[in-house]
């Protein structure tokens, strides 16, 4: 599976810090699972200290990333910093969550091509209370969706991904949220 | 305007601990100002004390109530502990602050009727980036709305309520949240 720009090597300024571009010979792009394992692994530490560094609530959720591979990021935080009165999770911190790791996806997704990545809208559904580790789930986009995505931020400088997010608690499916994120490049230009 | 049930003394046991109750003197449902005045505060100072004990997100976040009336809930939260890497809101943030304050007014409108009052759906649109103080309103519902929801939690120990919140970055529109919550009022029978 092609991982599009999330670690190609680009030494334009951009307004917004992006992670440090891993080293070549960990690039996911490679078709050798060693080496593919590796790239992401690096990639998730890598953006979990960005998140961690860059956002204050997500310290203080405590989330971090479970899993990051070519079929999708897991994002998970303990229960007792996200609770409320009930000892289930905060719904706030669950929506969270579950921003966070749509956003990751976008992110990656749009890498060097985007100086932005913004959510612009979500709906969710609650389904249980989530009464042990919250755990947020997406999927990378087909490759369709992928394809439209690089190709309008390319020529238009402007895309939009809409992205699918399961919760659960623990292992056990407890709310659906689904958001459309948009990436821009300001290229400085009008 | 007449507060439904926000303010009843209730010795029945409750699985979810409400704010403590207001002494009799300074019940909102009195018509005199002042005292309606007095009675809102500390009921705002009560729920946001028994949040920041039972939430420890809403700790985090720093947020606060800035005013309880008769006709509206207004919950803020400094830029900095919500901020992400661009130095605008997070969107979790904004997700976090307005699920918080449809909660806070959701509550107050079950009272001593209802044993949990849960969210159950919710959407949300990004306006414009929040540079500044967070801030999120919800207006109390109309009165036949919350007659409605009234009659329900008494009849038949669940009503539902529908809140519009309006996020701002200080007092610029910012973000339209839209919030379905559910009251339970579990008497431990059937």
């Amino acid at each position: 599976m092609r991982i599009i720009g999330c670690c190609h090597a680009n030494d334009k300024p951009a307004i917004v810090s992006l992670p440090p571009t891993p080293v070549a010979d960990s690039d996911p792009m490679k078709d050798d699972f060693a080496t593919k394992t590796a790239a992401f692994s690096t990639q998730a530490r890598q953006m979990e200290q960005w998140w961690r560094e860059g956002i204050p609530l997500v310290a203080a959720m405590d989330a971090r990333i479970e899993k990051l591979d070519d079929q999708e990021l897991i994002v998970c935080a303990p229960l007792e910093p996200n609770r409320n009165h009930m000892a289930t999770a905060f719904g706030g911190s669950l929506l969270a969550l579950a921003t966070l790791t749509g956003w990751g996806i976008a992110k990656m997704l749009a890498g060097e091509a985007a100086t932005h990545v913004v959510i612009q809208s979500s709906q969710m559904k609650f389904l249980q209370p989530v009464n042990s580790q919250l755990r947020a789930r997406c999927a990378w986009p087909n490759d369709r969706d992928r394809e439209r995505f690089a190709r309008s931020l390319a020529s238009r400088n402007r895309a939009r991904i809409d992205l699918e997010i399961a919760l659960f608690s623990d292992v056990t499916p407890a709310a659906e949220f689904s958001g459309r994120f948009v990436a821009l490049n300001d290229t400085g230009y009008g």
